[in-house]
């Protein structure tokens, strides 16, 4: 086979530069451009000393002929980068949230900006494998999850393809630093974020549509879901912790509702090769460095409860790594071709 | 007036120390005693070179007369510890949990250990001056809360007591490693718990109960209580995030409910010197190394639900600063005295 | 003794509000205002939630009658704002470089700019208590020394002073990230610099000159002085790690020498309160946010060295607390005073 | 060819495990046995969660043929368990430091203990592929360089060969905490390292002898070595800051021994796949995960002075990693193999 060839749109974003250490080291692909407005023109060894071996240079504008093209543009301008690659026949994957969410409008409340290019919506196909895996394969335009919403829904689409849960769900969840990227605020300054822990997007958070989205598509009869992201003191990870009532069919199960529970995750992503149920509560430290996404299931039967918690790596498996996964199944390749990292501990 | 004279029964855990610190500050106390058994007859500035400007060597057992008495015992030792200085006409104050929980019963479940000491329960007083400061005045046993109690009682009290929130809460808590104590664990070993998030004691933690029972001493109406905890990689602070679901009578009162609840915050908290409540969203860090509490409410008017956050440093007023002010109330003192330093940012 | 009111100037950036927090528990001392430009007209306890106590408003310009002015302006406009206050009989602490080197032109080749006021170099006292506490005492105009300055001299000063060592001396100093202070740079994007440690101004770092200057005016036939800054993952502190040949004649003492050094040493820093001859090698965490610096000597007799480390807080004693001890000399006051506080550990 | 059957003593340390990791992926070999003794009986995904896709269990003792063992016991043990292994014809490479020392007497002084097993002083190759690529190819037994050495001597290696330095020279070397190991210590107890800087062995060290034989074999006329360890609060990796004066030769070539030193050791590491002179000074996060190291040369010409960094992942290239690379050499497999995964970065 013939090596496919790949190109970064704004490899200067901390997802665009993991997606450039992945695709490095991927054997069906090479990375022949990588673009970036502000360091056009520098070697992407002089701008990420850890790619000391690439040879690659920063070009302002896509200069080469390539089958697949990762857009790590913010959205909007993602959108108008993409529309005309996508009518070229490239392949593409959008990074940003410009296609993600089905409905036109849900997208333009919470982004604050019209739908550059609505017309792409029905033909994106929202690329968490897990969920979606026969549509992405042979797909010519995903939509790469938010990080946010990889972990969470992870956690919660077995319950809700499964009616397990009923009433409001809440979502709390813990991020590393990287999560807000690589431009500059007082927020991700070292001195004011190490050794703190805060909530932020108190009033609602971008990626709650992203996580309702999905699950509404598992059960319409999901209840409100509450998403409250916090930053945490450190550089990756997600950790997210779920709380839903038992539906009144599982409670009534009695103790049998907690092994079902863990047989109905298993099964839902037995075929998954990236996500694990485990049977103890996991740390993000687990997954550091890998596409693995790591989900533990507890049932409180007397109290009727049902706690998911999930753990990622935000910049992969939120991510670079779910792009390339998203890629593979795209082009044919084996879902874990690239990938196969284990993840780094301590 | 002459001074009071303070000892700590085994200062060589991280609170015993904190407390040592605060102690050798306080213009009204002097502490001339400190105990502890694996490091007895080393000087305390040999275990611990911050304290480098103290004398003080470390005891086996208490050997001076004194006034009052911290015991940082574990539990169950700790009760053995206090109950003859009680009998013996001492002030105590009880860092451990034995005399936290009203119902025995409780604390043998929650404890697995028959109390060593349960005649006290009735004399003791829970020591969280918000809710409890008059009899605080002039106690003669106190039993100082546990640190996340702390944050989650301040956070949840002024809803109690208004009758603000019904149905189920849930307390998701990040605290920082040093709240794990510094006996040496897997768990707190540098290199596992950095950069990670995880939870733990997901069956059900010791502090549940006693969050429970200053709750239901408010409110006798309130919910089912869901408590869980995590571990953050920072050094010391607790923020706990609580959700709930408006009465039906807050409900009802639309938008107002969002001013009424914060309103209501205020007047709860009008006296107390170190609980504040904020208008943005707390940071652990605001409260590092004082002994101040940070609350910050949010009615989501729409969604029917309260939000409420709480930021604390555990060692200091979920633990060491809490029993100075303890003592202050019990000796008549000025409730800030010793405990006026401001938080350290950053 | 009515009380002294103060000013800072500049209060946004770190040092600046550290000073607040340490003033604003002064004993002897109203802070009375505090400016800065970008964030003029909101309350201190806006920008800053940890002084949430306060009711300071932050000022365009000095808005009160005072009688000490702290000047946390970057270096040249440091200076053209210090000179009419000093014309104008106020005392002045400058916290930033513009009067710490006596020779005006390295201070110009080093800053490159030319010095704003240079006729107030002889005027100025280089703040450094432990070295210049008599013409501290009733000074009008003081140079706040800089950070890595504070703990390498401290640590070289009795070496100096008794020719204890001959040749090269190597200052290798491990500093946290606030000593970069507040503006945001990718250097101090957590993300960046955390998990990571790297040297930076190899070519040579603007505090050289002043560790020179006061090494040569204890010991005007000192060596070379190589000093390497390095920045680590913490928020605050410094060690600085000396290495230096000792002299013939220190050499020649034999084994006598280590016990010589240590007790040169202690001599040296026998009426400085917040220096301390330590017996093990320190920690920065020893020290955190309080105003001592600990200092730990060692003679390797059979290979002629000296190796001698510090540790301060970079911004308590290399910065906000050192001015304070500086303005305490000023007026008269006990040197402590307001600077009580024990560091705080863990 | 036949794939090459691999076993790992002791897996439970941060090297053991991290080896682990790698030849999990490394496509020449397979991982058939892992021993532990606390831990035997497990699965080793139960002790460690981030190998959750592997099917081994710890053994008490190894328990499958094989061709190569990596022994990652203590010292002197680790020497008594290499032993019958090299006698009976595997292939050994010794994570320990038991065989790195061609001295008996100096490894006696250093570890205190008498040798195991001085016999195999002569057949152990120093497995430091830069020095002795040609040695390790074919090698029996390699004793695998600690993480210090590894780091100090690529800094200095290029210097000795070329006679560039002359005098004493200095390593100051920091190192994240997992250097320090998985037993349980105070050292390295979260809350008591982390935001704190410190050196210590300041008396001396044991990788120092090691430093000093590699360096004395490349330039038998090198002066005194002073090695200085500090710890960090990060997980992984060691920079080391090298100081030394320039020889007379070279100090007499002016400006250009700036030019000629960064050619001589490029021209040192031409066939080095893993070590990399790079143009700016190197932080370890752009090492970090990987088996690179960094160095960066900077000569002072007024001074001259010769001023090297380098940086490593301590636990890949500082050991596991360096151990697969001296596997590779030992049987012929290209040297990077199963070590191309990039650095992580952030």
């Amino acid at each position: 086979m013939a090596t496919t060839r790949a190109a970064i749109i704004n490899v200067t974003g901390y997802i665009g530069v993991d997606l450039a250490r992945i695709l490095l080291g991927h054997p069906d692909v090479e990375l022949v451009s990588v673009t970036g407005r502000s360091q056009a023109g520098k070697r992407l060894s002089d701008v990420f000393p850890h790619l000391a071996t690439s040879d690659l240079v920063i070009q302002p504008e896509m200069d080469q002929s390539v089958d697949v093209v990762f857009s790590a543009m913010p959205h909007k301008d993602s959108a108008e980068v993409c529309r005309p690659l996508v009518d070229g026949g490239l392949r593409v994957i959008d990074i940003s949230a410009d296609f993600r969410l089905k409905d036109r409008a849900e997208y333009e409340y919470w982004y604050g900006v019209e739908h550059p290019c609505s017309q792409l919506l029905d033909t994106a196909v929202y690329g968490l494998p897990e969920l979606h895996r026969e549509q992405l394969t042979g797909a010519t335009l995903v939509a790469n999850p938010g990080c946010y919403p990889t972990g969470a829904i992870l956690a919660l689409a077995p319950a809700m393809a499964s009616g397990m849960v009923a009433g409001d769900i809440i979502i709390d969840s813990k991020s590393g630093v990287s999560g807000a990227g690589r431009s500059l605020t007082l927020t991700t300054h070292y001195a004011e974020c190490n050794e703190s822990v805060s909530a932020y997007a108190v009033g609602g958070h971008r990626h709650l549509p992203e996580i309702r989205q999905e699950c509404r598509a598992l059960n319409p009869e999901v209840g409100d879901i509450v998403f409250q992201p916090h930053l945490v003191p450190m550089t990756r990870g997600i950790l997210s912790t779920c709380y839903a009532r038992l539906s009144e069919s599982w409670a009534s199960r009695g103790e049998q509702a907690a092994v079902d529970a863990i047989e109905a995750y298993g099964e839902f992503y037995r075929d998954a090769p990236f996500t694990l149920v485990v049977e103890t509560p996991p740390a993000t430290k687990h997954v550091w460095g890998s596409n693995y996404c790591h989900v533990y299931v507890r049932v409180d039967v007397r109290g009727g409860r049902l706690l998911v918690i999930s753990a990622i790596d935000n910049l992969v498996r939120g991510g670079a790594g779910e792009a390339v996964q998203n890629m593979n199944l795209m082009f044919g390749f084996p879902e874990e071709c690239g990938l196969r990292a284990l993840p780094v501990f301590p």
